[in-house]
């Protein structure tokens, strides 16, 4: 990536194009939140991020070129993995983090936006699958160490169990009008750590 | 709805109309499949159903509306609930009956279609989680057997077991560029019968 000379006052090296990065992705984010990747279009990034079209269509050149980026620079923020001392800590943890994120006002259209996107655009779908990729790698220590532990049987799969946490809270949020509650998020989480305890992960 | 009298020769009363109605929701599917919800045209529709384009705009007026109906027929043609005699066979089954339809070649990116359809247009999110309360619905019974047969505790909750059975179906599909395979689908199903069987699912 091109990167400018360090700027006297800025953040970081780089400054100008990690600040025109960011407004541009913060306007794409809002835009997929608000409306979804149908209508995405780059000239109004550009207009709501204050920075020239032929910048943002020099750097991205697609909606579907701006999404990858967007999923990469959410990848590269996201939270890292919990250390709580025990599996259910750890995955209650990342439960949270998950349902969070889903019911946020904003984060909450934006990932439906990104899942919808995925299902009709090939390049979307390879960027959102290395987003879950990423975040999987990032949060596989905690069964590793649970692993350590011994609260679950060597060979224990963590990505698996990982999964079994978030499919139940984004089941809910695309099939049902029923709110992500208490309830899906606990029995996500003990049933996750029921079934790794029981070897159900060794995959 | 409008019903045609008794056509001689016909299949079932209201021949002509439910022979109408299943040229274009079988259009409608399969334009959904292959490009999704935001180039659902019903001029198009019309055209590949063979149907005057003013009886489709009539009778269903809008994409969404034309959705709407498609999951209504998908659920009242849905296979009916399994009675294998255990919890686990019975969420096996429906396991099987899930992961069959999300890998199929036309099924699969119908339901993916329409799940991204809901992320953007509320009337067809009400139609597609309307669709998903009705298969819940018709599954509950194999829960409530084998309450009855003692294999989960009283006041377990039977449509928190088949959801915990789905989730990960559909968020392997959804989420990664991996195969629905066997170990997801057998994972899926032993962790919702464990997990049930220790009463996680008595919420």
């Amino acid at each position: 990536m091109e990167r400018e000379p360090t700027i006297p006052g800025s953040i970081r090296p780089g400054g100008r194009t990690a600040r025109i990065r960011d407004a541009v992705l913060r306007a794409a984010g809002d835009l997929l939140a608000e409306r979804g990747f149908a209508h995405l279009d780059l000239s109004e990034v550009a207009a709501r991020a204050e920075v020239g079209k032929t910048t943002v269509y020099r750097r991205w050149r697609t909606p579907a070129g701006l999404v990858a980026d967007l999923l990469v620079d959410m990848a590269e923020t996201s939270l890292p993995h919990s250390d709580t001392g025990s599996l259910r800590g750890d995955l209650r943890a990342n439960a949270d983090l998950v349902a969070n994120t889903l019911t946020d006002s904003r984060q909450g259209p934006l990932f439906r936006a990104l899942i919808a996107a995925a299902t009709t655009d090939d390049a979307t779908a390879t960027a959102l699958h290395a987003f879950y990729d990423t975040r999987l790698a990032e949060w596989s220590p905690c069964i590793e160490s649970a692993r350590a532990r011994g609260e679950v049987p060597p060979g224990t799969n963590p990505r698996a169990v990982l999964s079994a946490v978030s499919a139940p809270l984004y089941y809910r949020i695309l099939t049902s009008s029923a709110p992500l509650d208490e309830n899906t998020i606990s029995a996500a989480v003990e049933s996750a750590v029921i079934a790794a305890q029981t070897g159900v992960f060794v995959i």
